[in-house]
C-alpha cells in the first residue's frame, strides 16, 4: 500500500468532520462536484415528503400561515446568515441569483446615486454576471467596465457606482481578497456586491465584519440544497432603507394582503422578496440547512485547505510532470475549495474519470474542475481522484 | 332532502369531469381556494420522491442531462401550451410571475420602439403587476398609467407602447374580452401582454388566435403545480428574435456552456429563461400537468359555468335577500372560474365557513371568494358551500 494510501488513512482518522459524512446519501463514487450541485442531505427526502403530502395535500392554503411558507424566505435567509458572517434579519432567500445580481446591482447604483455612472464588473466572473451587470447598466444609464479583479483598485474612481465581484472564481478557484477590495470600493465611495456562488458553505465569508455593502449567492453548491434551490440576496442593514427594488412584486410590500394599489415596501430584507416563493424547493434547502446546525465555517475551511493541499500532493506524485498544470493558486489565502487543472485533453479525461467514479466537471476548453466539499469528501476521496486521474493519464 | 340537494346529485352522476376528482387528494373538506392553491394531483409525491431520491440523491449531477433537468423549463412550457392555445415552442417555464411580468413588459416596451413612450395598466389588477409595470416603465423611461381595462380603447393612441392586462381580475372574477382588447391594442400599434393567473387551466385563453403578444402566469392555482411553483412566459413566435430580455441569464445564452464574456441571445421561448431552473418546484407541476393528458379546456369551462350558475342559484335559495352581493358578472361572456360575494363582515364569514368545512378565501376588505375548478369541485360541494354560508350568516 502506498505512503499516500496510508497517510489518507491517517488524516480521515483525525478528521473531526468524517462523521458528518453519514448525513449525506453517497455511494462510492468519489463525488468531487459539489461545487456544481451538493449531494442529498440524509433528512431531505423526509422533509419534502412531508411538505407535499401533509403540507400541501392536507392542510393546503392553511400552510402559508400553519407550515410557516410565508416567512420561509427569511426565516431560511437566517439559517444561511452565520454562514456568511451576518447577524439576522439582512438575508433573504428566492429567485435565482441571476435574478439577485439584478436585483442587488440596480439597486446598487441608485444608492450610489445620479452623479456615479459607472459599473465595475469582474471580467473573470461566472458569465451570468458580467450579462446581468450589462443588463443592469443599460436600464439605469450607468457604463459598464468588464476588467480583472486585481486592476479593480486602479480603476476606482469618483464615477464608479458600484462594483460586482466573485469571492472565487468558479473557474480556476482563485479566491479573491475580499476585505481588502471591499475597503477599497468604500473608500472610492462606491458599493461593493459580492457573489458569494463559490465560497459560502466552503470559508469563512466575514459580510458584516467587512461591511460589504451587498452579496448574492446560490444555495446548491456548498450548502447542498438541491437542483436549482432558490438564491439568496444580502442587504446590509443600514443601507435597507434605501434598498429600492427594480422587482418590488407584491411579496415585498409592507402590507402584501392590504392589496394596495401603490408600493409601498417592507421593511429591512422583505425589502428583497417579489413574488411567491417556491416552497417546495426552499423547504427542501431549509431542511438540507440543518446539517450544518453544529458545524462551523473555519473547521470546514481547515478541512477544505488540508483536501486540497493533500489532492495537489496526490497529483504531483500520481501524474507525469507537466501533463496537467494546476491553476488554481497555491497560496491559501487565494485558494477557495477546489482544484482546476489544465489539459488540453480535459473533455475526453474527463469522461474517462466519471466512467471510474471519480466525479468532477469539465469546463471549456481545457479545465479539469474538482470541488472539495468537506461535509463529505474524504481524504480517501482526494487520494483516489489523483491515483485514478494518473491511471487514467496514463 | 331539498330540491336544490337532488339537483346536486343529478348534475354530478352527468358530469363527464367527475372521476377526475380521483386523481387529486381530497378529503371531505370543500375546497373553493383552488384559485388561490390548487389540491395536490395524487401522483406528484412519487414524482417528487423519485425526483429527490434517485435524480438527485444517485445521479447528482448527471440529471441535468440524464433526467432532462436542463430542458425541463421549455419541455413543461410546451405541457402548458394547448392549455392556452399555443402551439408549441412558445412557452418557458420559470422564475415567479412578477419577475415574468418585468420580462414581458420591458422586453414589449424594447419592441414598441423609443417614440412610444407610456405603458398602459389594468388598474384593478392584482396589485404585484403595477408595482412591476412602475418599475419597468421608470427603468425604461416610460410614463405609467392605471387605468380600468374599460377605459383601455379609448386610451390607446401613438405613444402608447405596451398594455399589461389581467384576463381575469383576481377580486371580483371579471373576465376580460381578451380578443377585442388584444385587436384593440394591435390597432393602435402597442403590445398586448396578458396575465393569465386566472384563467390558464379554467377556460379557453387563445393566445396563438387571438394574436396575443406576450403573456405570464402562474402554475399553482387551476394548473395545480404546489406552492410558489413556477411561472412561465409566452412569447410568440414571430416576435422571439426581437425579444430583448431585461435578465439576459446565462440560461438564455444561445450557448450556456460556452461560458463566453459577451452575451448572444438564445433563439426561441428559451430567451425567456434566466437562471438555474428550481428543479424540485419544476418537476413537481410537469407532473401535475399529467392530469390534464385527456381534459380539453372547453369541457372544463361548460362545467366551470355550470358549477357557478347553480352556486349563485343555491346563494339566492339559501341567503336572506341582501345579504351578500355577488360582484361577479353574470353573463357567462364576463365571468371567470370564481364568485366573489360582497358582504361587510367577509373576513369573519370566511373564518366562520372554514371552520365548518368549507374553504374559500377573504379578499380585504369586504370580498369572500370562492374559487371553482372544475377537475375536482362538484355540484354537490357548491350546494354544500352555499347552504353552509346560509348558515353562517344566520
Amino acid at each position: 500500500m502506498s505512503e499516500l494510501v496510508l497517510r489518507a488513512e491517517k488524516l480521515d482518522a483525525a478528521d473531526e468532520l468524517a462523521p458528518l459524512r453519514s448525513r449525506f446519501v453517497l455511494d462510492d463514487v468519489v463525488y468531487l462536484d459539489g461545487n456544481s450541485l451538493g449531494a442529498l442531505p440524509a433528512n431531505v427526502p423526509g422533509r419534502v415528503e412531508d411538505v407535499v403530502r401533509r403540507q400541501w395535500g392536507e392542510l393546503r392554503i392553511r400552510s402559508w400561515d400553519e407550515s410557516g411558507w410565508w416567512t420561509a424566505p427569511e426565516r431560511i435567509g437566517d439559517r444561511i446568515a452565520p454562514l456568511v458572517g451576518a447577524a439576522p434579519g439582512q438575508i433573504v432567500v428566492g429567485d435565482s441569483t441571476s435574478v439577485n445580481v439584478f436585483k442587488a446591482l440596480v439597486a446598487a447604483v441608485r444608492m450610489a446615486g445620479e452623479e456615479r455612472d459607472e459599473i465595475l464588473v469582474d471580467a473573470t466572473t461566472f458569465p451570468t454576471d458580467g450579462y446581468i451587470a450589462e443588463s443592469a447598466a443599460r436600464l439605469t444609464g450607468r457604463r459598464l467596465r468588464a476588467l480583472d479583479p486585481a486592476e479593480v483598485p486602479s480603476a476606482l474612481g469618483d464615477r464608479t457606482a458600484a462594483v460586482l465581484l466573485n469571492h472565487v472564481d468558479y473557474r480556476g478557484g482563485r479566491l479573491h481578497d475580499l476585505p481588502a477590495l471591499t475597503a477599497a470600493i468604500h473608500a472610492a465611495g462606491a458599493l461593493a456586491v459580492w457573489d458569494l456562488c463559490h465560497s459560502a458553505g466552503a470559508l469563512p465569508v466575514g459580510l458584516d465584519e467587512h461591511g460589504v455593502d451587498l452579496a448574492v449567492g446560490c444555495t446548491y453548491k456548498y450548502l447542498n440544497g438541491g437542483p436549482g434551490s432558490p438564491a439568496y440576496l444580502y442587504v446590509r442593514r443600514d443601507l435597507q432603507g434605501r434598498f429600492d427594488s427594480p422587482l418590488p412584486g407584491w411579496n415585498s410590500h409592507a402590507e402584501p394582503f392590504g392589496m394596495s394599489p401603490s408600493y409601498a415596501p417592507a421593511p429591512g430584507a422583505l425589502r428583497g422578496r417579489v413574488g411567491t416563493p417556491d416552497i417546495l424547493s426552499m423547504l427542501a434547502l431549509e431542511a438540507a440547512l440543518d446539517v450544518w446546525d453544529d458545524v462551523s465555517v473555519s473547521s470546514v475551511r481547515a478541512k477544505s485547505l488540508a483536501l486540497t493541499d493533500f489532492f495537489l500532493e496526490c497529483v504531483t506524485a500520481y501524474t507525469e510532470p507537466g501533463r496537467v498544470v494546476c491553476v488554481t493558486p497555491e497560496p491559501h489565502g487565494e485558494r477557495g475549495s477546489q482544484i482546476a487543472l489544465r489539459c488540453p485533453d480535459a473533455g475526453e479525461v474527463m469522461k474517462r474519470l466519471i466512467a471510474r467514479g471519480v466525479v468532477g466537471d469539465f469546463r471549456h476548453p481545457d479545465i479539469l474542475r474538482f470541488g472539495f466539499t468537506p461535509l463529505y469528501v474524504s481524504f480517501a476521496d482526494a487520494e483516489r481522484a489523483a491515483r485514478v486521474l494518473g491511471e487514467v493519464l496514463g
